[in-house]
């Protein structure tokens, strides 16, 4: 009786796209607005899905408190308020794309969670862009 | 040509997550608030997705509204305004908690729903707390 | 420079329409579901909204980190997880109608709220039925 | 390091469901409300799903952008205000049905999208019908 | 104890926007896509707001399962699945914009509400785009 | 017959809460993690309220199309994609509060709308918080 949970949440974050491997009228072209100097930021919605057996005296895939509490620690305290091109180090020499953040979600997540369990995100950049990893 | 059909529903239940085999210290420990005595409650969203071949004199895999009805029998009136600890037969000596109610939900809609189909359920206990089955 | 301020906050409760006053049969009549002996439940969004004056060191109105605290301590802590109409003192004597509940939230917010701003609240039952108060 | 990116589109169109093989009884039958002869209509909101690898110059799977002026060109312009029935060649033959309308849009898209990229849609006729090809 | 109360409610319609005392070049110029002759429809989302005394019996403004009902009956009945401007009589010389949408459904529910209640509407054409009356 | 009109729309912009007429310690004990150095951002909603009479010959208050123009060259163009702080004149010497956002963007519309509308704005940070001005 295998089960997916999910559980949201969020956080607020500064960034821009910048390759620095380019020049300006090259970022310009391929990032456009995303690549404009000062940052600009977004409301980024999380979706955790972890999938397992269902333990039969709790009822519980996993204890979504527990869950919660491991995105709090894992997630939002990296990056909640947070520039995510120069505060965190995961995206030093990484492009904070959709994309790329949502593997380094997953990458922090997995380490923490019992390999018995698969785990899938998916993230919200604004309501209409998202994605999700592994696809 | 295989298309999957999704109907949205929803109802409001009362429950509380208690394990009788368990003392109530271990009850509050694992469940915390959803353990609570007197019960609380949700506005419980249901989505139902059923895969088919396409019917080409219709345009429909199920007729939305037959699926509709489906669920209102089957699930609305069973849970819609009762205490699922109390008032529903098939929560006796099962947990009530999202994963056992997305599983008993898919039972209940799979013995009414032609073999030809794949069915799955995604139950919201809250906007931000929700479980498929299959997973 | 008046501006209102909004923040929603959650809980979620179990609850039943019964006047006590009445026999079972017209208390079925007026009610319906609602009445159901075993109670059901909602998942409540709370939208309260403080208006004033912005104050020009801050830039706020009031600080909503403070204003979200405030309803956790006066509502959400009363309120979250329990069964109204058993639990919480508030309703002793008074129907637990969403129009009533958001009256005594209401008051209780009020209370702990300077003079100086207005106060008021919306409180959705679900996403299709929700009341303001004072209207 | 695969990653599925979302866009999401709308168009508003007006269409009726109704089988020129059957008489009009048949289709009142089958059909119900959505065979009303002056036609209805509905705010489509459709949901792109394009399945890639990740670039790591610009932390793409495709440019976002880009997809939103694919969509643009390949289903707004074509259907965006339009009766589907009467305007849009594509449904010659063919019933309005959400899972019809999907498959058409899957086809358009497909036909624009490099081969190394997988493709999905799902097409929402209301908040609570929706559907998804292929499944 | 004055409270307003809220229920919201849908229907699926089309609609043009065409004025006949002006020539075609005129209408398209000003009208643009949403006078494309075939129709176009939407997902019209309507949210009632009925203001009165709370009736300390009930906890009750007014019933709003009554209130779901008159409009089902005053407003789903004579819409859902219509051509605004061919099958609904209230639109024979008047242009079925948002606006005047809104002042007819008010009249039509207005003529059913004691005068005790006071009343307001809402009404979604498109999530981005929606009117109230009275302002 | 006066009507109300709205219409949405967004930008995304960094921004962070520092009063410069204070040391680093009171500026993190009032504003706490909205203070940190470099930058957060969101996904802000707006929402455009004109209030007026309805033309008889188009039913419109005001064409939706032309102030969704208004609101893209006012302030899309000014604040989407840019650093609130950094980039936008209108916010030297003033703090970046949603509170001082919505008046700034009152301000900007204000002086492009004829005399005989009124105009309102709503301005959501988060979905959780959001601000009207005039209140």
């Amino acid at each position: 009786m295998r089960v997916a949970v999910f559980r949201r949440a969020h956080f607020n974050a500064a960034h821009r796209l910048h390759n620095p491997n380019w020049d300006e009228a090259r970022n310009r072209e391929v990032f456009g607005k995303c690549n404009y100097p000062n940052y600009h930021g977004h409301n980024y919605e999380l979706e955790v899905k972890v999938t397992g057996e269902v333990d039969p005296d709790t009822g519980y895939v996993v204890d979504l408190g527990w869950l919660s509490k491991l995105i709090e620690t894992e997630v939002e305290e990296r990056f909640d308020h947070k520039n995510l091109n120069i505060d965190v180090p995961e995206f030093q020499g990484r492009l904070t794309s959709a994309e790329n953040i949502a593997v380094v979600i997953w990458n922090l997540l997995r380490a923490q969670l019992h390999e018995r369990y698969d785990l899938h995100v998916r993230l919200y950049e604004t309501p209409r862009n998202f994605v999700e990893y592994p696809a």
